[in-house]
């Protein structure tokens, strides 16, 4: 009796991961140095010594019963408070570690945040273009997830549709800024914006409406670029985040929930996390990781390469005729295919050995997504192959 | 909308961690030394030294990028491999990377083993005394869990109950052996015994009946006891392990599914167990920690404190007049309460400061589990407090 749901899920394979598989295998004929993969959204810069010093040092104690014991369900206490504090201290919102929830990544903070205000037959809105593994995430709760369609001009939120959409079914409202992949940061505007029709529409239908912020490209925003905080314009914000990008660590699967301390149900939910936790084996975080992060909780690997990668490909795609909202932050740049069909353009670019994502799986047909968090002078070498490309959309 | 299955759940204290913060709160007014604490199954003693050097070496990296990056979503290949090639060294089976799917400890493992062969309004049977955890794990599919009852002779499988009980619905049975909290090991009898009646009962309903093997004690078996490995007598057997007592690395969750290669639907589960994942948020262990253990991978601590601590409790006991099934393995030992209510036994124990758990959750009132996992001066010690709580009741 093997579960038919996920034996289903099986034949959905993964367009970037096949691509990246063939990137690995083509690096094998012509050598990687070849390959302009821009498929995958791996950091390439290395986490701060700092940390590895901290790990070294938890790692060599005398204690290591201590170290690796058991966390407590809600995450170690101590790690709690360091990561309320520095939210509070950054943000101004009075977190307290009772508002803190750690997890195993964005991943496992979503999968949280999402069944803790959404229940069976409720509906979750998100907008195009959006993170494909959100679908999982909401599927698995037997709820419904519909995508707002995109505002192409600045992919910050199409109003309009948002408005038609948000029924009274809808219990959370998810949203990612600095934005993957479209690489947009809402603006002030938009967040308040947001956050007023969300006010306005939780008195109408009498329910709460919850924002689930997934935060993962926080630290990774452009110089001058306005990139408010979420949760400061509104009450109801379950802020999802992870280290994976700040600190480089994507593998060792450390983040949190942050509930707003504004929100009415604050405390509740984060107990309620722990409930949640015991039905999906999840069980915290790596203890040794949660001691390590708090260690070095305001810190950042040096993440100016990837404003560096994204200034000359962003000059040199517009020079080359490519349309493209200017990224304010993340590692990803969104431009639009020189064809309707992107899957077909992505396919043509393999030609120049060009390892591109079509958007048809993040819910935006016509354009492409590339990570850039690859080395620059690969980045600047990939603008020739954009550029034969061009000329082969010309003939 | 705070989801009402979750908040519900709240209410639903939990016994051991109770009887622990009381510990802790007691050990301020008198002194640590003079508190029993027999509540927790927390490892005592200390991760192998070579563990250690490998995780400093690892966090030492000079390609930290490689050390912290994703993790593939059925665990990082090469540990895999080795995961497959020990359990083929020490008991014989073919196992490959392809029947293994690395996991955030024990309790990740059996919600990705459950969800793979569980459908909801399906039957799973257990035996009691069972591990507590076994019920949300369930539940949180919307299966049942049904609880077989005890053979309180043994604590080997009751199985003229569980034939009753072996309804078409069940679609997965599961055990664990050594047992927690009851300490007893199944014989090869009991296995093959078992093994026989799910062969017959396969064929009679016409459809798979797996058996999930939780064996995080595997590893913690006393001189001469008869412990089998449970997957060679049953081909579809899913084997769900821990390094947390091990290697005592609780914290670290660190874990793992292994299919029987016999399994005709063996690859099938694993690749199933990484769609799982995407549903619930767990995204793999940590890569770091992946690393370290496949470097120690047929290591454990030195765990022989804890057969020691066993003969002197369980000859202190029997002693004493408890009456008790001597353990085979793990670190836990079931004493029969001296009075029918093991709830009221456990709260006459604290007057001589000893920390017992009422066996009440475990599915086997009357009974207490006393966690011997610590220092074996203290397990000495308590031997007079627990001629106190003998005498009281003598009164």
């Amino acid at each position: 009796m093997i579960a038919e749901k996920y034996k289903q899920m099986l034949g959905q394979k993964s367009v970037i991961r096949e691509l990246s598989e063939y990137a690995t295998e083509r690096a094998k004929q012509i050598g990687a140095e070849n390959i302009f993969d821009y498929s995958l959204g791996n950091p390439s810069v290395p986490v701060p010594q700092e940390f590895t010093d901290q790990l070294v040092k938890l790692a060599s104690s005398d204690n290591p019963m201590a170290v690796h014991g058991y966390s407590p369900s809600l995450g170690i206490t101590s790690v709690r408070e360091k990561v309320a504090a520095s939210l509070s201290r950054r943000f101004g919102l009075n977190y307290k570690k009772e508002h803190i929830f750690m997890t195993s990544g964005a991943a496992g903070a979503l999968a949280h945040a999402l069944r803790s205000v959404v229940a069976a037959g409720d509906e979750v809105l998100t907008f195009a273009p959006f993170f494909p593994e959100y679908t999982p995430y909401v599927h698995g709760l037997d709820a419904e997830l519909k995508v707002v369609p995109p505002n192409t001009e600045t992919f910050q939120i199409n109003f309009d549709a948002f408005e038609e959409m948000l029924s009274p079914k809808v219990s959370a409202v998810l949203i990612n800024t600095p934005n993957n992949p479209s690489g947009a940061v809402y603006s002030t505007e938009t967040i308040k914006k947001l956050a007023s029709i969300l006010t306005q529409k939780q008195e109408e239908f009498g329910h709460d409406i919850y924002l689930i912020s997934d935060e993962p490209y926080r630290e990774i925003v452009f110089n001058h670029v306005d990139a408010p905080y979420v949760a400061t314009y509104y009450a109801n914000t379950l802020t999802c985040y992870s280290f994976s990008k700040s600190l480089s660590l994507p593998g060792e699967r450390i983040g949190y929930v942050a509930v707003n301390p504004n929100c009415p149900d604050a405390e509740l939910i984060v107990n309620m996390c722990g409930q949640i936790s015991r039905g999906i084996g999840h069980n915290c975080p790596p203890s040794i990781i949660q001691l390590a992060v708090a260690e070095v909780i305001d810190q950042t690997s040096d993440l100016s390469v990837y404003e560096k990668n994204k200034d000359i490909l962003y000059d040199g795609l517009t020079k080359l005729g490519f349309s493209c909202v200017k990224p304010g932050g993340t590692f990803y740049i969104f431009p639009k295919a020189l064809e309707e069909d992107a899957v077909a353009f992505s396919k043509r670019a393999l030609k120049y050995d060009l390892i591109l994502v079509p958007a048809d799986s993040f819910g935006c047909p016509g354009y492409f997504r590339m990570a850039y968090c690859i080395p620059t002078e690969k980045v600047e070498r990939s603008l020739a192959a954009f550029e034969k490309l061009a000329e082969d959309y010309k003939q």
